[in-house]
């Protein structure tokens, strides 16, 4: 797979992931030019589990990141580097304790929500384990609303939240919240439970870069 | 719950958790005091769903630290926390492609292997979806397999592996990856087709921060 010029920044992406979506984010939110390839989840048995690809990603997940010669996987890792490679726009906080607060509410999604409700999981819960549609439904809306429940608790109680999750710019922790969001309004869970989620869901999509970056306005929408 | 004072490390724990196991192995190798406080995540209906410890973490989960007055939450952003508050004996090596090394195979571990297996999402396959006990322990050595394998090649194909995963210190990925490793041993998963991840286990297990932090090592372990 040809790996872009140095300098130039090559996102694997598929408009329905969320984890390509959070970088999606981050990347327009820095404000840096990047090239999308995509990289189809369910066409073919998988194009993230071709051969030219899985040399690149051995997960065999979306996103990968190409920049100045590197490989980069895992969407938080990204986004962190990044933010490390380009500081304008800082996506964390400078201060340890909030940015301690803005991983451990980016974690809560892509560690304890995401994984468990994701493409390979739900094909396992549907042909290993035969478990019937709605009962998978069942299981994405639960793990789902445990966690933005925790999340909405975290948010609500904190004089940390601002506008967004953390201040009244928007950053990992939105980055990573918003994605989230888009699957749940998916599956049709009922948000009315969590204001402060939905508040800063719309200060998000009213961004450009939010808006850029969400899955219909990807080339690759079905 | 009473929160410590200033200054003190405090880390709520329960022994066979890998999530509180990698903070355990952060905290040794950086060589700092810390108070344990047990949470019996079986007994009781669970110690973590008690609203004393809710109040500190709304997600019910472990670990939690204490530090300046300030309740930390989830594991990979706690260790990055004492990376930043604590400079000393860097868990992170100091280049950004270095860094994004680390945390990608961090977050293989935390967010695409551990939270598939851990104790509730295995009670929901049991309880809610009554799904029977040898497929249970497929599915759990299924995502260790899955997820081992793609460490094991991104470490054996880089030349960023050293004596552990990063170089010749241990850091942020190996404390990780050890406690995924405890739990392959304890589920029987065969870990000969994982060579890379068996040298650096054993290098890791030859230090003290590492064996004060195994499980079996804990006040609470059964």
């Amino acid at each position: 797979m040809e790996q872009g010029r140095e300098g130039d920044i090559v996102l694997y992406t598929y408009w329905r992931s969320s984890a390509a979506y959070r970088v999606r984010i981050g990347l327009n939110l820095k404000g840096l030019a990047w090239e999308p390839r995509q990289v189809h989840l369910v066409r073919d048995g998988g194009e993230q589990r071709h051969a030219s690809y899985r040399a690149l990603n051995p997960q065999q997940l979306v996103p990968t990141l190409l920049h100045g010669g590197q490989v980069l996987t895992q969407s938080v890792a990204i986004l962190e580097y990044l933010d490390e490679a380009f500081p304008d726009r800082p996506l964390l906080p400078g201060d340890a304790a909030g940015r301690a607060r803005v991983r451990a509410l980016a974690q809560l999604v892509a560690c304890d929500i995401h994984p468990i409700n994701n493409l390979r999981v739900m094909q396992y819960l549907e042909h290993t384990l035969q478990v019937p549609a709605d009962e998978r439904t069942r299981w994405t809306l639960h793990w789902m609303a445990e966690g933005l429940a925790a999340m909405e608790t975290m948010l609500a109680g904190s004089g940390g939240t601002g506008t967004f999750c953390h201040g009244d710019g928007p950053g990992l922790a939105d980055a990573c919240l918003l994605p989230q969001l888009y699957n749940a309004h998916r599956f049709g869970l009922d948000l009315s439970a969590y204001p402060t989620l939905q508040r800063i869901e719309a200060a998000c999509l009213a961004l450009p870069a939010f808006d850029a970056a969400r899955p219909e306005s990807q080339a690759d929408a079905a």
